[in-house]
């Protein structure tokens, strides 16, 4: 990741040959092939970028080709806390998508923990691995070219995760699949898509039941002018957490 | 982790000759030891529990002994997610209180990280010391009898997590101690924090500065019945992100 | 009103005989009547308490005897807003209730306008008018003892306002009632009565339909110490708009 | 106002001569001059537009000329119920701006109330008298070129509302030209200003200072695909109030 003052930043992938235009100017990969993280590359223009240390989350949110609506940080940081994975869960997710919650599904399960995800359209599936493979956790991945509401494969899993439309047709499957006490959790945009996922989870037996919605706020903080922004993402999504008793 | 129904539910740690009291009736540890996972057992009122394996978050929440006011949730799980923890790193906290979010950041960092955590404040160390000890996170952990605000003596971390009054006064030691490209985050429950911090951490150095705040809604959801639960928590706290550049 | 100190008030409602007594001390109605507003009278404690003139707001929200959920001010102050009313306006509501926003709406209509208001609950009747002649305003409204869902009898209505369980019953009479132009607003706690409104409304002909929710933070400000109250009420209710064309 | 189909509509004022022109093609004055609230007009491209008789919202939110930020219907709304003012009031308003929050008040205190409007920008009191005047509302208002931060010229008010950047100097002013009971309101765009004015409304001896944001959330109803918009405002001020005891 290249930063260029306190705001701005690109982040790139170098490879011989390949050039990046910025507003600051333009680079070349050779010229930052070989530095050091912290140091600084200077551009054609002789604005000087420095090199930082990309995290997950800036590669996942900004590095990976997308085809999918993506989930938002504050709902995949929520899902991954409560859904209760750690390193070692065995987790099934469905849909794939562009593969960004399974990227952070993966982090959290690596070293022995596996993410088995489902995925029925082709093209996503090829998205996905590439995805994860730029960011080296194709390892920790099964990807399954299957549709979910034929059934799970997998057995005693920890979590499933369902971020798809019509989860209700997979609920008797993540009951089947999960361990004990282990979690099921739906994202889902629509408050009807919550009613008809609840009532199918109880229906199915699952217990502690519950619907949350989270709210982000950015603020804009100066000394004597801060408030939060005027803009904000008034809505994402609405999540479902159940347990398996 | 015992069930009564689909809601309600009880956290105990078992051990011989201890016996546990609920609405449901009078039950001893002896008839849950040896005792798997999904199997019931019976209270003297004859009402029937399920044993459930409770995760993480059941335990930090509910099982912890407490002695200060304890990071919800929604916030430690986007404070994790952004700060950019996984398996293997090494994390600065301060302080930890009754470790609760010590606890969570322990069992991400898991099986090669560690979480190094300052209190000044004894009678917490050794609330936290049992916390960890008791859901096995321990061994992750490293607790600093020391004021962080006299320096930090780690180098290279990955994170720095401040959950303190007065974080301005740690700002510079983050830096020094941060790799290039870490993060530092503060939680903070007051606007003016947020504004002494966010103008301490850009005069230092850092960058990518943001501030938020997360709302969390819960819903009673039933056909016909759908709405936001009434009563909310307005506020529990800002969090500010920097990265160190 | 009483006044002590900054912060503690009481709404009292003085007569010959009547004795009030507070945290403050017991006074008697002979001590204050007579007396201006701005004026102090003192407690058989010796605490002094100033005279305030109430605002109607006071006295409808703390004055006012309830039997009924009561409509919040933020969700009133939009509803009278928005539904165009103004002196003069001819309004139609139901159901009555306690009559909190059927005296918030003859307030704003005074001196010419009406607001007609429908009740089939006798002794929510009883109540309402008691509530409204306290505060002077039974001269602007019509309290009518009917179900508003078997028909309205006024025509070329400015605004038709319905807080009640089953609204799209009205829908019909409502576009029957209202001039061109004219307002529909239905107050509804659930999204699921908001989808059946909202559905009835395009049907029978009503265009601009719109639904919002308010949400009301609180902030506790003292220099260094500013933040939202922990406790929110997270949820009142959906507001429908819908025009007549 | 003009309606085309259920959702578009356009805010015209017609005189001799004047022609419009829409997506539905163009259409002249005189076609709409003489024609009743409720007819049909038909554009040059055969389409019918249906006349209807706006609310003064539409008028102040659509048709007023703006050259200042304008107070959003929410906050208004709260503000105007919140401050105690109806037909017979005398409120005192600062700065006048663009004159929306002096239409919305001159409505609710007419006939017999006035609102008396500060404002030191001559430009604006051109473009607020001409924009009162089209509503009518002219002869309710007392525009005066005035710096209110000098004093407030009027007595025994009921209301003092002030959406100015520097309320603070005007905090003394208000507390000596409300009445006993009389409402002090502020609306302010960032915390620091809230401080500051709550700081010197409690040093000048008002009291039940409260300090409140309002967030509104739109939705999308549609049966099977109800969720609040993805966009919203997620700031527009935050409002003091107090009362002078």
């Amino acid at each position: 990741m290249l930063l260029s003052g306190a705001k701005r930043s690109y982040l790139v992938k170098v490879s011989k040959g390949k050039r990046f235009s910025f507003n600051e100017g333009i680079i070349d990969s050779e010229e930052i092939i070989g530095r050091q993280y912290g140091e600084e590359v200077t551009t054609h223009l002789g604005v000087h970028l420095r090199l930082v240390h990309p995290t997950l989350l800036d590669i996942v949110y900004r590095g990976f080709t997308r085809r999918t609506q993506v989930i938002y940080p504050k709902d995949a940081a929520l899902i991954i806390l409560r859904c209760g994975v750690g390193p070692g869960s065995r987790v099934v997710e469905a849909g794939t998508g562009s593969g960004c919650l399974t990227a952070l599904l993966a982090h959290f399960v690596r070293p022995t923990g596996t993410v088995y995800t489902y995925e029925v359209r082709r093209e996503f599936i090829d998205i996905a691995r590439e995805n994860l493979a730029a960011v080296g956790l194709l390892d920790y991945v099964v990807i399954k070219e299957k549709d979910v509401r034929e059934g799970i494969e997998e057995k005693e899993v920890d979590a499933v995760i369902l971020d798809m439309a019509d989860p209700w047709h997979v609920i008797e499957h993540a009951h089947r699949a999960l361990r004990c006490g282990g979690t099921l959790t739906c994202f889902l945009p629509t408050i009807n898509q919550v009613e008809r996922v609840v009532d199918e989870a109880i229906a199915k037996g699952f217990i502690m039941v519950e619907t949350v919605e989270l709210l982000l706020r950015n603020f804009k903080v100066k000394r004597g002018e801060t408030r939060p922004e005027v803009r904000m993402i008034g809505h994402t999504g609405y999540i479902v957490f159940a347990r398996k008793p």
